[in-house]
């Protein structure tokens, strides 16, 4: 079983209110059990997140951060790793200023599980087609240099996949193989989008159809704080 | 351009000694540009990384996980956090009781690079394709549930590629866009892989060839303890 990674090319710029589901249905063929995933940007700008913001203003810049943040876990200079309100713990709390217009900062959208459904219910009133939807951003980690697309939001396709109550092929019940599927396909997905490509939206054709059932990236993927080993 | 993902299958139970680069070609038909995705199990078994260990003794193993690291990062219950020698954060050193006859253990390769590079080696002269190759393994990571795969060691493609000083499309420099692509391609063969299986080798066809150039994870992903904010 082959997976396909298919780019979307020719979306562009993204203004404030346009629908992102007419965008993608009119430059790709869509299939029942395609995952499309977009990326956080353009999510953010058709949904309005943009706060003018000074570039050249660290102290503005700082502020905005710890607004979108319940909790700063580190800081290292104009670095700082922070706790968002939907729990994901990112460098600047997501707060973006690249390829946006100078003046603005894209903020991440306000729940992009939410997102991401209406993204999915648009594909579907448009398409005819059952496709899960992935808003994808792109997070540093700690330990490791280079930073990976990750997924922030998520419909119709699992977050984590559990294989735990599995068996390994000696028979054995795996432990601890709780799969998160949703970060693997967005990870996937930004092979066929560069960073500065302008591509913002790919498919994920062929993934294994027992994941696609209703998602949540808020609910599966967020580690409550109390289980955390390093916050 | 569209990225394939291809899973290598029939390749079964593997042996120490046995030449996984033949394993592959015979299964396998590579082409120039092809990345082979190996999964570290099969890579330490042929590798004789098989350590005699008691599963059902914790103590044991806990010693054995020691043994394999030089820092212990967190503990809570069974669960260990360690840095190895090779500069890897994660659970109980990689030390690995799934997919593995009772009464034994999987280590880590002693040097994934290399055992990355000397299946390269072996494919080109079994194929005369000029392949990449990256050695994955299976690691969790603070703040966020489930697991992905990522790379432990790479040959013949970059595993960060740097894109700090390319533009992004409003002419602005791009800051902190250093991209871990052996990771995001490690994490896309999972999704062809599958955790019980048994397909412990992938095909991704069709990356950047801007990306094929001699690579290393532990020169360029492993981030020294002294930048990192989580140690």
């Amino acid at each position: 079983m082959t997976i396909e990674l298919i780019p979307v090319e020719g979306i562009g710029e993204v203004r404030r209110g346009e629908d992102l589901a007419t965008l993608i249905a009119d430059r790709a063929s869509l299939r029942n059990g395609d995952v499309v995933v977009v990326t956080q940007k353009v999510v953010s700008k058709v949904e309005g997140r943009l706060v003018p913001l000074d570039h050249d203003d660290p102290a503005a810049r700082l502020a905005l951060v710890e607004e979108e943040s319940v909790r700063v876990l580190r800081r290292r200079g104009e670095l700082v790793i922070t706790e968002t309100r939907h729990g994901f713990v990112c460098a600047n709390a997501g707060v973006d200023l690249s390829n946006v217009d100078a003046g603005w900062a894209a903020l991440l959208p306000e729940d992009p599980d939410r997102s991401a459904r209406r993204i999915r219910d648009g594909l579907r009133a448009r398409t005819g087609a059952e496709v899960a939807v992935i808003v994808s951003d792109t997070f540093g980690r700690p330990w490791r240099q280079g930073v990976t697309d990750v997924a922030i939001g998520c419909a119709g396709v699992a977050a984590v996949v559990d294989l735990r109550g599995t068996e390994d092929d000696r028979g054995r019940t795996l432990q601890a193989t709780e799969v998160c599927v949703a970060d693997e396909i967005a990870s996937a997905a930004d092979l066929v989008m560069g960073k500065a490509a302008r591509v913002p939206v790919a498919i994920v054709r062929g993934v294994d159809a027992g994941w696609l059932r209703q998602g949540s990236v808020r609910a599966e993927v967020v580690r409550p704080p109390a289980e955390d080993l390093f916050r």
